[in-house]
């Protein structure tokens, strides 16, 4: 290990089209805001400006997987359901707010040689949990040498 | 986007006294702890020292959210739950440390023009998971140029 | 607080032998990469390579806490679920998914006085998920001065 200078700091944001709830994948939108950074080792902040979608890291192989998550939290979390008071956008509303705090909504990754270091079977994506499509704002953040 | 030396870091901490199971805004404390860093684009991270209580970015404008992800909680992680062993502390202690591990200890938000970067119905929150006041020790460290 | 010049990044990586499901502390692992890497007040950032295991922030005292853990999470995301479609490595495979999803596999923690600054009952973890033993790679890196 060496210990070196830390003498860059990028950030840079995108906007996500969503269409409704499901998983975008945004691993080479954020690869991109790091190759252009110039940062080779460090790390990467995402960040998303929502309270009703998640960002996360999932396995990207299989959409199984993804399938499974939504009906995990659908059963979790379900919509409409009637302990909830704050519905003044929907049966959906409240559940987007409870999803978006049990995944979160930032997510700090290595850079290693240039690049987002992420292991083979991971992705990082951005979960819409409103029925309706969003526009949805991210801001990135690297630091490093 | 422009990479720039990053030549600050800064870290200081503040104690939330807390009136028992609730939430308690610091996004004011986090934002003096950025404006006396001097950094003007980076990231910062908040980090509360304990087990029992969880910082999270929650909608700020209607409490009803906040009661409602009170309700949620409290039925998907019951106090006094028979399959839990450890309750030296009573019927909340722990149920505290699941909440706090499905809500998390630490988060990271942009900074950007010298500010702390939230969405319009962003806040950050410290929520008390014990239903006794506690003093709670958070950390802020900022990073950037 | 002092704003000084963030001079350092130093990132390092090693491997956990896990024997199945259950919890190993990384906490001491964590604190050698910090100790090398000489930064004295900063952040460290702890990354798990993999979907199905997770890092987290837990009590650790008492050992009843990690069991109980362990059975919340059981109860709330049981091994042959029938809603789960993604199910070719197990029944404990994509129950392995949710529970790292809902647990993270990113932490970050401050650097103080050129140590972990963790809470006096705050220890780092890695859960593994699956059933079996598994080789899961972490990458820590340091920022700060």
């Amino acid at each position: 290990m060496r210990a070196t200078p830390a003498d860059h700091v990028a950030q840079n944001g995108f906007v996500v089209h969503t269409r409704g709830r499901g998983f975008t994948e945004i691993t080479d939108k954020v690869g991109e805001v790091v190759a252009a950074s110039g940062v080779h080792t460090g790390m990467v902040n995402i960040f998303s400006l929502h309270t009703s979608c998640s960002l996360l890291i999932s396995e990207n192989a299989d959409p199984t997987v993804r399938d499974d998550l939504e009906r995990w939290f659908a059963r979790a979390v379900p919509d409409g359901d009637t302990i909830f008071r704050h519905d003044e956008e929907g049966p959906d509303d409240m559940p987007a707010h409870v999803r978006a705090i049990l995944t979160g909504v930032s997510l700090v990754v290595p850079v290693h040689s240039g690049k987002v270091q992420l292991g083979t079977w991971q992705g990082i994506y951005l979960w819409e949990h409103r029925l309706d499509p969003h526009q949805r704002k991210i801001t990135v953040t690297v630091l490093g040498h």
